[in-house]
């Protein structure tokens, strides 16, 4: 005998699984990577240590971390026909189909076979290898090679402007890169598990994870919120301009998360990386959008509080290191792919095929009618 | 407050959402698409027609079916960036992997834009021709153009073996084709409606279904079916071999389904279509196969009977036509599109994002030891 249990829409609260990777406690506003808090993980870690946290689910030893920056540095290359495929897409297109399509061609020519930590590795070193080849041939560029001496983050910096970062910056980068890693069963998470469920391949749940985090909805969020502070322009403005997209059905980028009841923990930290890195004034305006956001949208819903997202403060971070707008969202794939890749191996660890159902509300009993007489 | 529920491992027995797609009654073994039984659907319509009817909601008159036929004739060429793409990928590729990839190229170039009927109905016109252009290329011949006056699946042998196939190969398929086109919350339409979710685009959420169909537990088991039938060689040998292979811990090919507890309706379908079109003497090699295989595994499994599904006979079938085995799952993604892409048009109608939650088992509490001191 089967049961059957309905649950929410959008499975909003709904517990699909166990995890010992990721613990959001939205009440709190807490964010923990495998026991460790996410202040102390960003104050104290590079990425490559958080990438290893999140795969191994220990720190690493410094032997250990050197072993990992060496497999990550000799996997940022991309082969020949890789970077062909890349010079053969309009130039016009979105950074996320790049990204997608070539991670994709990355798994082709490979028999089948379990994800395992090195195509994790693989492919988390090779995103912002494919990131800049893309925006700098967009820009009639020719791309950078890597350059091994430089970090996860200096080197994606690096390999975008042709510049060594300074300090400052890098490790806004690497800031940034650690706090978006993971975030529990996400959309974008969600997919990769899926997709690796039925025994597919590393590739193919990266792939469709990184589709999933190309929505608006999702990962799509910080290009908007940087267009938003830009439109507002001046602080004075904004109360009068959120009030306007309020009025005209549309929501406010940047705010609201279905998970925190109380501030997004990776705001506040990339608010303070932001203070330091983005122009004063643009801070500023940043600031002011924000709590006359927080405000209007109380007015507006009083019976939830809605607080600024990790997109938000991530978005004038991102802008703040020279990140070009429309690379935003493949720079937060370069980032959560490593929460994505250690949810796969958690998955198929120890399996079972998702595979959920659905109430049908169609009709019933129709009988068909040929097309002779249709 | 928020309230959270814990549901069974791999969403079992789970409803996600409302659907009018596609109705499965897995205790009476009844598949309905639209109100239409299964059975009344392959007896008395194309391929095209079944789009017609996922995508919209009912049957085509015979100028819309009209309309639909030249659209999808319209939509077959694929474009020369596509081919060239095709042309660069290892010859040894998996065609998942080619159509994946391939998949995801169509889908860059465009902004983003809301899941319509334009991309399921290019999407569905191109998957036959990727799948055929590759399939040449690895045989060392050159692509076929598609012939504008054959149907759906003729076309698709033909631009397989250059070849127009007769009406009983060209029946089989479509009657497969139509067979396999939708199956309510499976992983790869699930994944695709994630994806959709987002408000990311049909390309990827088209892209992540193809992943998902590529494995082993989805849709990956016909070519492996096939292999088994190869391996046993003549029915005498059946009931040792599949014995050892459960006392080796596998699992058989081609048998149970999640969702039915009775014969799958498909299945049926296939094994008569299979009687008319796969050599004698191998037909009854299956036939006695799925004998001795239901047989043997009531003995091991007695709390719950297995049948063939619908993945044992599409082999047969799937072979008799002529599709070569590595082609399979392809083929059967040229078949599913109508279904994933029917599915996302109705999540973006009525859309929620899809975001659940995990929980969390790992260790809470712990502090970051500095590099220096691990």
């Amino acid at each position: 005998m089967t049961i059957t249990k309905t649950v929410a829409k959008g499975l909003e609260g709904v517990i699909v699984g166990d995890s010992s990777i990721c613990l959001i406690d939205g009440n709190e506003g807490r964010l923990i990577y495998r026991g460790y808090d996410i202040h102390d993980v960003a104050a104290n870690l590079t990425f490559e240590e958080v990438a290893y946290l999140l795969w191994y689910g220990d720190l690493p030893t410094r032997t250990q971390l050197s072993d990992l920056k060496k497999r990550l540095r000799e996997e940022r290359p991309i082969p020949g026909n890789l970077k062909a495929l890349i010079r053969s897409l309009p130039l016009s297109s979105n950074t996320l189909d790049v990204l997608r399509t070539t991670i994709s061609a990355l798994g082709t020519g490979t028999p089948l076979k379990k994800p395992d930590i090195s195509d994790a590795i693989s492919i988390t070193a090779k995103i912002p290898t494919i990131n800049a080849t893309f925006d700098r041939l967009r820009r009639g560029k020719e791309p950078m090679d890597p350059r091994p001496e430089l970090g996860h983050a200096a080197n994606y910096i690096y390999m975008l402007t042709g510049k060594e970062p300074d300090s400052i910056k890098t490790d806004a980068l690497n800031k940034y890169f650690i706090l978006l890693a993971d975030h529990g069963m996400n959309s974008s998470t969600f997919t990769a598990r899926i997709v690796a469920s039925t025994w597919s391949d590393m590739y193919s749940a990266v792939t469709a994870a990184i589709g999933a985090l190309k929505g608006p909805l999702h990962g799509g969020a910080p290009a908007p919120v940087l267009q938003m502070l830009k439109d507002i322009g001046s602080p004075d403005r904004a109360e009068a301009w959120m009030r306007d997209e309020l009025k005209a059905g549309r929501r406010l980028m940047g705010f609201g998360h279905r998970l925190y009841r109380t501030t997004d923990p990776r705001a506040e930290i990339l608010r303070e990386i932001a203070s330091t890195t983005a122009d004063k004034k643009f801070f500023e305006l940043a600031r002011q959008v924000e709590e006359t956001g927080i405000r209007v949208l109380q007015e507006d819903k009083p019976d939830r509080k809605l607080y600024t997202n990790v997109e938000f403060y991530s978005a004038v971070v991102m802008d703040s290191v020279g990140l070009p707008t429309d690379l935003f969202t493949a720079t937060f794939a370069a980032s959560r792919t490593a929460g994505w890749s250690a949810n796969v191996l958690e998955q198929v660890a120890n399996n079972r095929l998702i595979r959920p159902e659905t109430e049908y509300t169609g009709p019933r009993d129709r009988k068909v009618v040929p097309i002779d007489k249709r």
